[in-house]
């Protein structure tokens, strides 16, 4: 059969500049805000009509990390703590025959300014840099399916860790520029309620971690009663 | 930005042989019933290992028959009897940017036999020979948000209209190959019930339409109080 070829329209703008802490689905995390920036070809004020009035948006995107790489035929869930196999077409894995990824997002706003448009999104799980092939509006009585069966992924993920953080930490997030890191705190705790260590790469004995939101680092400890944020580094910057 | 590449892993067998007939959103007929036949080198049986445990899934495919054509920054969506503009990108559209779908639909079974993988299909909007890009499971925790706003496409497309057979139509089904053209009385009352004539086209006057199922020719006229199916044919068989 032939190949399809698509441009993209689009470039996402988030606070993940790495993997590793994005969450597992959209719309768990509210405060992960990204904008996406339409390219100037497609930067037509028409196209995006009466969009506006959709509280939430489908993004479709390209995984472009795992673009051109090998797929597997079976990957490993990280809820299932990485020790069971599923379908590739069981999974939302961006390692797939085609790398195309679709999120729902909340459209927070869309700003229109002379020589650009750019769409504010909340509660994403995109990479910095993803690049956007499609924007569609979300229809509820053709989208939402309340009661359909998902096997092995039937119920959110459990938040289940307690998030404090240390009063080094507590400093360091009131002398960041919270224009350039918004609402830092509640983003930080969001994401690590989603416990982001990935099980299968045996980190059972692993007690200090980094994750990367921006150019910072953030640096962050397992203890017995949940997480602490033991310090937020600017190494990068 | 560069182009992606996609290549399609599999087609769609529908009844629906041309664009006219089509629900314009999946899951408002339950009837229209389809096949994913997966091409060769993609009918890896692990590959789809735990899909069956999932009661919908998406299917991300290519408006086949909008790829390479011009897209326009506005569409008319039928829901608006076609006198409103909307953008493309608050659309459902086909014709757009990057012309590529996505539909939840209802996974009925999945069929393995030897040198065959093919998925049945539920509730399908999806034209006869669609290529498919990717199969991803629903999921509700996720992709299901009963409260989400949707502008001009807040509700579900009303079914106003009562549909009735004539004694020729009834005769006619009963003598068709039911293996063939299934459940064929349920689905053309669920595809007519949602009126299918586009608005813009000033079809107001006229009062009697075909519609094509299969190689059958649906005939049905607009009458006072609902719509009739008067006849069908064979006429391409």
């Amino acid at each position: 059969m032939t190949a399809y070829h698509f441009e993209p329209i689009g470039r996402i703008h988030s606070c993940f500049t790495e993997k590793f802490g994005i969450p597992r689905q959209p719309n768990l995390v509210p405060e992960a805000w990204a904008t996406l920036d339409i390219l100037p070809v497609f930067q037509k004020a028409e196209a995006f009509r009466e969009l506006d009035d959709f509280s939430h948006v489908w993004i479709v995107f390209v995984f472009h990390r795992c673009y051109g790489r090998p797929w597997k035929a079976t990957v490993r869930p990280p809820r299932l703590g990485g020790n069971r196999r599923v379908g590739v077409f069981a999974s939302r894995s961006g390692f797939r025959p085609n790398a195309i990824g679709q999120s729902v997002v909340t459209l927070r706003r869309i700003e229109r300014e002379k020589g650009r448009l750019r769409l504010h999104l909340g509660g994403v799980d995109l990479l910095d840099g993803t690049p956007v092939l499609d924007i569609k509006p979300y229809l509820p009585y053709a989208d939402c399916i309340p009661d359909a069966r998902a096997g092995y992924a039937s119920d959110a993920p459990a938040h289940r860790r307690r998030i404090t953080f240390s009063s080094g930490a507590e400093r360091r997030i009131a002398i960041l520029d919270a224009a350039r890191y918004p609402h830092l705190k509640a983003l930080i705790t969001g994401l690590l309620s989603q416990d982001p260590r990935p099980a299968y790469k045996g980190t059972g004995d692993q007690a200090a971690f980094g994750m990367r939101l921006w150019d910072l680092n953030i640096k962050f400890e397992i203890q017995a009663n949940g997480m602490v944020v033991t310090d937020i580094e600017t190494a990068f910057g």
